[in-house]
């Protein structure tokens, strides 16, 4: 290993929802991200992008947490056991959250966005523009991600 | 801000390409990231995925540049100052970087892939299968972009 330093990082802001629970993860769910006020101005021109990626710190994984190797997907005993990077998770060595989300719009230091399935007072550590470099085609995905997604999509039918 | 302590990541491996310079930059350049040994077991089961996001840290960047606001769309001076989260500069607050790439094979604690936008010796940070979720309609990007993109396509087409 070529550079095995720790590296350091501090939150840009943190997130505000009053959704609790399993609701965070309602993709309608409506959020804030309040970043610091001297960092209003980088986010100029940000509004001309209809989504975004947002990564932030899932800070309240433990170290033992972090130390996960396997994972039943979702934590679906009934579903293989996985290693952590063929998941997402929270539970990996490095617990930093990724989402893609709506912009709604954004005022002064206050960005507003739908579909970020972070808790309330989740330290967010960057924001970048999706754009069509993201957008890929001919995703596969495993099996178990399918029976999972159908199951998903089923459920909400009934609802 | 509920919670400003500083966050404390480890790299899980490193990246490792023949690629130097703006090559790293061409979407058909392979790469391998050289995990840390004992997270080969980790990696189980992400072959089955096609798609892969890499974040990485952008060891590179100094303390200043870290404190950058706004930013010249790909350093072009011809284009309108952006704030940095309108952006994918690496002069960022945190300087972690994020592509999404073809995985193209794993061997033991060795993934190879396709696209990855990193200089050798780059620290990994994370690794998360890309899934349907990521998929993303109507994105919109900013004129600027458009631009820059019309400009690249035809840059390649004459070569």
């Amino acid at each position: 290993m070529p550079y095995l330093e720790e590296i350091e990082l501090k939150p840009i802001g943190f997130v505000k929802t009053k959704a609790i629970g399993k609701k965070v993860r309602d993709k309608s769910n409506v959020s804030e991200i309040i970043l610091q006020r001297n960092l209003a101005e980088a986010l100029e021109g940000i509004e001309d992008f209809s989504h975004l990626f947002v990564m932030f710190w899932m800070h309240e994984i433990s170290k033992e947490e972090r130390r996960t190797m396997k994972v039943h997907p979702r934590g679906r005993r009934d579903m293989p056991l996985q290693g952590v990077y063929a998941t997402r998770t929270p539970h990996r060595q490095n617990p930093i959250g990724l989402t893609v989300v709506e912009l709604l719009g954004v005022q002064g230091n206050i960005v507003t966005v739908r579909g970020l399935d972070a808790f309330n007072g989740t330290p967010v550590l960057d924001i970048k523009p999706f754009d069509d470099w993201d957008l890929t085609e001919d995703v596969k995905v495993p099996r178990w991600w399918m029976s999972l997604e159908k199951e998903r999509s089923e459920k909400h039918k009934t609802q």
